[in-house]
This record gives structure tokens, C-alpha cells and sequence, in this order.
């Protein structure tokens, strides 16, 4: 009973989802198949990295990831399995995978070399079906593939700290559902370059002098409710993977905003962190 | 093999809900996980409790509902795990249960205490789903929480009946996906009222003098089809779960519009049934 | 363990599909639910006939099929279980079913009568369900219904071939999520007509003297990837249910646009194959 996991740029509307995961049935019934999401934007491999990255870590180990984003075989996009921190991604080589393994180092990776059609147009459900199912079956990577080292690098954007190690510069890596601004700096990185000083968030012309561990921390529970006003309140903290990240407490981006609208933030968009002297 | 379902307002995009499924299947691999709706509206208690209201009695006795609306803990959000009607549910004091429980009372109720960290951003992960594997594994909600009786009330709209007892105002509690209003008048509050008397039902500036029970009611079929123009008619009808709901025959709300959009009706606008003397 | 799949108009937010979803686990608790597609536009019968021909037949045979479009009981609209192809199909008669059945007839199809409400709302919950499962535990098509064949006609647009056979004119049948436009010309009719013959495809005023059979073969490999453009580039192909499709290389509905919005097309527009004498 292996879970086989789904990640797509194929919506929820066409029959591209549902034929894959008739695929994976036909191949092997006792799966148990997850989506991750069908809703990355189309051919945007950053998103698709950040939300699997982010997704994966909670499944067991030996889940099987299937990635359906720019998936045609090419010259360019060879069709890839890895094994990475105890779980299977199946990918092409189109940047995902480089991203997924930027601090990993994968434990094994393959090329598939078990197509029939090199012209195929729907390789997620003909190919990346029949390898996630070989794998759920207890199959081994090298009957499928053969030893490959050439993942395409990425040059995704990294927080830069100065000279004086007194600034962090980092970005927006991705724009939630509530419109709350993660940033690809991390709790980690500020605490190595803090040493223990105090530090300022810097967005736009806001600062946050307190990062919260979570949302309610910006709440005085000692004030009664009914004087209190909070909704709306602009806060930093750190999210459940320990980066940084610019909310609206009860944001909703389709009545009064959050943060990325509030704000004017978007991806890419610089976020600093200022270290007390 | 529990079931177990997500009532969320987390989107279908982000990571947040797979993150879920996973720490469910590594707690208890054997897990039926089905989703109820990850579209509530941010932090919209009311419409969260409306649909899961709806949802959970098509479910098996001993489903365990998980509610990840508005779930961080503070000292005015206690973490809760309820069994009423003979089903789970796991969920913050944020007032949901209290509407689900409104007019059944719960056989149980604690307030969950197998917390190591107070400030957590995603509890529905690292909390909910510990709570609904220890049940789905006929774990007793004794062993993670103690008694609990401060169900945070919330006053939701209700009709009102007057002196006379000649008309019944009741508010739209819900729009549907083909903007179909449900009111929360109920079949039952009308024939308690009407005793045997006709009624008119007047929203707007429009009346329905018959309430149906199925859409396809407003149909004459014995005129032939050709002749008949039957989309887009408005009508009053008792839904499946006897609501007095609006609607329109055959409505699209992306292209034709709906009752929501024709008529101008949106949450807690006002309807009202006339009883004849 | 059936596979039980649904296709609906029912879109995620509201409680409809879960319902669906637990009175089938109440049914038959070892059910394998599959979502085909809940966002058939509303009342669209030839939307949601394309999108489950084109994701049943992944599915192994035995697969029990339920769509919730338009399924409301009446004089006109009968609920029909059908066999075909080894699939099984319940669905009310509203043309769906003779849309799949137009190249493959049914081997058994019966009208359901286990109806003890004819006012029932709720079809797909209260009716649907029992008739799948009742399947899914190896029950016959005889018990829950009686032969019928009155299947209603649907006239759907087929291509036209002139009388000189150097001319088919086609339409568009569905535009997908990335605005690829997918014809009703499929690569037989196209075979069948050519005779060996060189053609081209017209679309408004482009003309396309390649069909592709994959979208990357639109690429030169061979030119370095810096000096190369190809996002953006309009390519005629072959899709993977050999249909022909217009479509845009890397396109993105919600940024650059895709071959729908840059092209003009739209549900049953018109697109030529001339055949070279």
C-alpha cells in the first residue's frame, strides 16, 4: 500500500488528473494516491518546488512523488527519478529537482530509459505512472533507469547578507492562499547572523520590531475582546517552516486584502532584516 | 480503516492541506481521509458550520471531523474535540461548534491538552490530526483532553415568528454554487406555524404562492418541450435538507446569473412567509 | 474494492460532493472514490460527455462511473445505469449517455426504478450512490432497473467533408486549462481523407503546414537554448486522445494568454484541414 502523491500544473477541471490516477489504479489498485496540488501556475517551476518542498517532509518515508510540470521528453527534458531524504520524485529535468536538492543530496538518480514513444504529449500518465507504480511494487530505480548527473541548476534567488553582517536582503519566494508573504529568509540564517542582537524586519516603509512564532501572538489577550481591535493587524513570523514571513491577522484577499495586496508585495520583492549595532 | 474528513479555509493550492493528509497517513496508514471543502471563506465560522452541518450526517457513526478553520490556540481559542450524533469533531472554540451543536447536545466534550508547543501556527497538522488517529484507533477522548463546558456561543440569525403568528421573517444563511439562496427557514417552522393554512413567500418584490420539492416541479411537461421556455424561472423549493431555498431553473452564475445575482440576495438578507387568514 | 469515479457540476465549496462521497462509504465502506471533474460548467452535458470519454478508459474495466449533471427525475429525464465498453455509466438522460455511446454501443442499459421519492432533489446522493455500490458488490443492472432504449439524441457538430474530399471543416470541442483549443478533427478522419496527401490546417488566418505529436517538437534543438524563442509560438498537434489541437507553446491562460484568447476561439468556432492536390 504505497501513497503515491500528485503535483500538477493540470487544474482541477480537465480529465488530466483523473486519467493519471485512473493510470496508477490500473497499474497497481492498492495505491493510495494524494494530491498535492493541481493549481501550480502553469510552467512555473519555482512554485512547484516550494509547495512539494514544503508538502512532502510530512508523508512517510518511501511515498512516491509524481511532478507533472513541463513534462514532455526533449533533448533538453530528460524524464528523471530521484531519491531524496527516504522519498521517490519522479520529474523531468526541468529545475525542480535541482531546487528540491540544493541542501540534500539525493541519494540516487536515474534517467528513465523505458519509453516507447519519444513524441509522447501526455508522459505524466504514459511513463511517470508506470514508475511510480514499479517503485510501490518494491521495484528498484536501475531496472527503469540508468545512473544520471547533469540536473539542470536553477539560480532561484537567495537572501544576501552585507559586509559589515549587519543586513540581511532577502525576497518573496511565494504569495498564499490568505495572501501571507513567505520570504526565503529563514529563522536559522537570521539566528547565525544575530549573534544575539536585536533585529528589525524591514518591508515597504513598515518595520517589525517582534517576529511571532504564530498569528495570535500579536493579540493582547489581557485587553477584553470587545475593546480589543486585531483583525487587520500587520505581523512577521516565522511559519511552520521557519521562514520569515509578512501576514495580515484574518486576512482575506477577497474582502479587505492581506498582506501581498496591503502591501504591494509580489515574488521576487525584497524584505530586509536590520541587526542592532 | 476511520474515516476521516477536512473542513478547511485553506485552499486547494498551497501545500497546507497535503501537509495534513500526510501526517494522517503516517499516524495511521490505514485512513480514509476525505475532503468536505477546503473553500470555506477565511475565517467564516458560519459558513464553515453550514456546510459541515450538511455534509457530516451523509457520513458513516464514528467519522472524525476535522475542522481547520481558525485553529490557533489562545487563552480565547481552546483546542476541542466534541462527540455529538454519534460523530467526531476536532476543532477550535471559534464558535463552529457551538452551531453544530445547537440542537443536539454532544454526548462528550473536552478541551485537548497534549500540547509541547503553546505557540504553533498549524495546529490543524500537528495537532488535529494526532488527536483524530488516536480516535480512528478507538482511542478515548479522556486520554487527550479533560471536560470541557464553555462552548463559545455565537449568535447566529434565526427566524422570527410574530404575534399574530400570520408571517415568519427568516435571512439567507447560504449561496450555493449555481447562486441558489438557502434560508434558514425550515419546512418545519412553516408547518408548524401554517396549521393547515396556504402561504406566500415574498422576497423582494416577488412572491412564490407554491413551494416544490424537486427543481424540475416547475415544469409543465404536458406541454411539449419545444414550446416551453423553462430556464432561468424562478422558484421556492424545500432543498434536501428542508431549508426553504430560491433558485433558479437551470442556472449558470457565469453566464445567466443565479438567484443570488438576479434576484440581489446575499447572506443575511431578509425573506419572509406569509401565512393566509 | 470498486473504483467508484464522479463527474459534476457540483463545483468543491459547498457540501454536495462529500455528501456523495460518505453515503457511498456508508454503502460500501471499501469503495475507492476517484473525482473525475467537479467543475463541468452547470447544465453542460456536451462539457461534461468529452471530459469522461476522455478519462474513463485509463480507468481498468469494471469502473463504476457516476455523473451528477443535470439528474433531477422527470418525465423527460429518466435515470439510466448503462455497461459499455466494461465501464458502467449512471447518469439521468439528458444526452450525456448518448454522446458516449455514439462509436460504442452499450452491451446492457437499463432505466433505474428503486426510486421511492420522485421528488427527490437529490438524486445523485439518494439514488446514485445505491445503484453504484449496489454494482460495486457484483450486483446486476436487472435488479435496480429495466431495459430501455430511448436514449436521448444529442446533435453534437461533426466535421464536414466536402464533395471533392479536399476539405474537412471541424469545430472546437473544449477549450483546457492552459486555453489549448481541442478540434473534433481526429487524426483518423484527417488519415482517412489525406490518402497520402501533403494538408494544412486553417485557423482564422494562420495556417499550420506541421501537425505535431508533441508540443516540444515545435522546438529546434539543435539552435542553443539562449538564441531560441519559443514561448509563445502557435503549434498545431495531435493530442494525446488523437484529436487536433491548436495551442500555444508554455502557455499560461492568466499571464501571456493561450491559444483561445490569442487566437479568438471559443466553443464551436470553426477550423479547416485543406488537403494539397
Amino acid at each position: 500500500m504505497a501513497i503515491i502523491t500528485l503535483t500538477t500544473d493540470f487544474g482541477l477541471k480537465d480529465h488530466y488528473v483523473s486519467a493519471i490516477k485512473g493510470a496508477i489504479y490500473s497499474y497497481e489498485p492498492s495505491s493510495i494516491i494524494v494530491d498535492i496540488s493541481h493549481h501550480i501556475s502553469p510552467f512555473n517551476y519555482t512554485e512547484a518546488a516550494y509547495i512539494i518542498k514544503n508538502a512532502y517532509q510530512s508523508f512517510p518515508e518511501g511515498t512516491i512523488h509524481i511532478i507533472g510540470v513541463d513534462s514532455e521528453l526533449s533533448p533538453e527534458n530528460e524524464h528523471l527519478a530521484m531519491l531524496l531524504d527516504g522519498h521517490y520524485f519522479i520529474c523531468a529535468n526541468n529545475g525542480i529537482l535541482s531546487m528540491l536538492s540544493s541542501s540534500i543530496l539525493p541519494e540516487k538518480l536515474v534517467t528513465i530509459n523505458i519509453h516507447n514513444d519519444l513524441n509522447d504529449n501526455f508522459p505524466v500518465k504514459n511513463i511517470f505512472t508506470k514508475v511510480a507504480t514499479h517503485i510501490a511494487r518494491g521495484g528498484n530505480l536501475d531496472v527503469i533507469g540508468k545512473p544520471f548527473n547533469k540536473l539542470k541548476e536553477v539560480t532561484n534567488l537567495s537572501p544576501v547578507v552585507n559586509n559589515t553582517q549587519d543586513l540581511i536582503v532577502g525576497n518573496v519566494l511565494y504569495v498564499d492562499h490568505y495572501g501571507n508573504v513567505v520570504t526565503n529568509i529563514t529563522k536559522e540564517l537570521i539566528q547565525t547572523i544575530a549573534k544575539g542582537r536585536d533585529y528589525t524586519v524591514l518591508v515597504r516603509n513598515y518595520t517589525f520590531k517582534t517576529v511571532y512564532n504564530a498569528y495570535s501572538e500579536c493579540v493582547n489577550f489581557n485587553i477584553p475582546k470587545e475593546k480589543r481591535q486585531d483583525d487587520g493587524k500587520r505581523l512577521a513570523l516565522f511559519n511552520a517552516n521557519n521562514n520569515l514571513e509578512i501576514a495580515i491577522y484574518k486576512s482575506n484577499l477577497n474582502t479587505v486584502g492581506g498582506a501581498s495586496s496591503l502591501l504591494g508585495l509580489s515574488y521576487r520583492d525584497t524584505i530586509s532584516v536590520k541587526f542592532n549595532s
